[in-house]
């Protein structure tokens, strides 16, 4: 039997909202569908934000509602604080995404607060979603690097982390929001994360954009981490930062980690045909860094099963 | 000090050889000239091979005679037999490259002999080599798996590389020729190999087809290895196969290398100029994935060394 992996697609939240085009309610779904189609059980469907702040979210109650009647699926949605909540699980969403911050210039930039003042909402909502039976994963933005501070001290990252996993965060998640760590740095962090906690609770975060998503993701399976974060055809990055690379592609992940002998119980051919879907409906999905060699292997599996 | 790492920029060889544009000995020149001005120490600078079989390698003696007046610079070239040889050292190549197999298949097709003859042939003129004072490296094609034979056993491969180091062989170069390695593989093959050889006259040889080149170079890292083949621009790959992907980019693995504290010796802003002529004269030279990135650092580094 092959050990699973755990793929979190995040392409509907993280890559969406970082598109020029904004997606109707409708469209998300339909990438959802292919989403669950091609066999992952976790996706990040959306955020319950104000829809001033970010557009291409709207609607996210609408999106949940449409997936009441899928077979399967864990269904996670962003939320910034007890408003979010409140909409979140009125909608149905059953696990919560909080953010939290390496850098105090992260998290005043995107979160208009303190990051010590983010850690302090974030515990009163897992108190509350504890008491309703709603999970809640915590992620670490700018674990590694942050565009206004500079280098993040990986002590702090780990103080964060010991602080929820002991409050009793279901999942802790260390996300390297702009794709600057480098394996070296991810492969010491998650060591000594795993040797302190375990693996059940620790997922990561990459992007892309220098090119060492894959590494980066080859380093925490090193570690011992099992669970990762991917985005459909690499949906992600800045509209306003042209050529910039989103977050690592879910394809490209699945691939790799399914040629290493990992279960992630992903369908590659389906995940390719969401891949394009997302392409389409986006008009500016990059793709994942394989697909050439990818539309290769799956028309060749395809043509040894006809014969 | 930073600990330091050996790059082989086997562009002008292993990459040029795959392009569909012929370049002349003088643009050839010009290439490695850039690459030996951004700090690159190490090249693969041609093959001394029929003219016929292969036309982009014509006039390497030219290529080597260009070159005596370089300031520094190992220089290696590809040989495949005596003659080559023979032609190889009179031009004043000090380092010849030999290629040995992984599969039967590969041999064949790519040699026109048996693996095991193949073996012969490269004894006899690592003989002859050690007696003349010249260096000898051992690629192992396809150590990973073959287009026509599927995968290889590390076994074969252990024990080429052991044959080979116990005769004398300055260098065994493992090579990923068709991109088809995980790093899970890589990590194994390495750590077996390094424990009993040791890393100093290892090398490893990395494609980005599959889009894992640099998670192969961070787990061969991992085990130990500190000598990369990379092609400057990622130059490489087959010309009739759209969208495959060449070697891993020279530009790529250095960025990776230098982030994560090793010492190449290697100018990140002159090796982009390098890669840009790469383009340039090819025409398809595909450039590194970090490209985009890459751009925007050098120049925000050459801001603030203006202010």
């Amino acid at each position: 039997m092959r050990e699973a992996v755990v793929i979190n697609d995040v392409g509907p939240r993280d890559g969406l909202q970082n598109q020029a085009r904004i997606l109707a309610p409708a469209q998300r779904l339909e990438l959802i569908r292919a989403l669950i189609g091609a066999g992952v059980r976790n996706i990040e469907v959306g955020s319950f934000v104000s829809p001033k702040a970010v557009p291409a979210m709207t609607g996210a109650a609408e999106v949940m509602a449409g997936l009441e009647s899928a077979p399967r699926g864990c269904y996670s949605a962003l939320i910034p604080n007890l408003k979010g909540y409140e909409l979140a699980s009125a909608a149905g969403v059953r696990k919560m995404v909080m953010v939290l911050y390496g850098s105090e210039g992260m998290a005043r930039k995107n979160a208009n607060m303190g990051k010590q003042q983010a850690e302090v909402v974030t515990e009163d909502i897992l108190r509350r979603a504890h008491a309703d039976g709603i999970k809640v994963s915590v992620a670490i933005a700018v674990a590694f690097e942050c565009p206004f501070d500079g280098p993040v001290d990986p002590s702090e990252v780990e103080r964060i982390t010991d602080h929820f996993l002991q409050l009793g965060a279901d999942e802790v998640s260390i996300a390297d929001t702009i794709g600057a760590a480098n394996p070296g740095q991810v492969r010491a962090l998650t060591t000594s994360l795993v040797a302190r906690h375990g693996n059940e609770r620790l997922s990561c975060h990459f992007h892309d954009t220098r090119a060492m998503g894959l590494a980066n993701v080859f380093a925490a399976l090193e570690s011992g981490i099992r669970k990762f974060d991917a985005s459909i055809a690499g949906l992600g990055g800045c509209p306003f930062a042209p050529g910039a690379s989103g977050n690592v592609a879910t394809e490209d992940v699945v691939m790799m980690l399914e040629q290493m002998g990992y279960d992630t119980g992903i369908d590659l051919a389906a995940l390719l045909e969401a891949a394009q879907l997302a392409q389409t409906l986006t008009g500016t999905a990059p793709g994942g860094r394989s697909t050439a060699w990818l539309k290769r292997y799956v028309s060749r599996v395809k043509q040894q099963e006809k014969t």
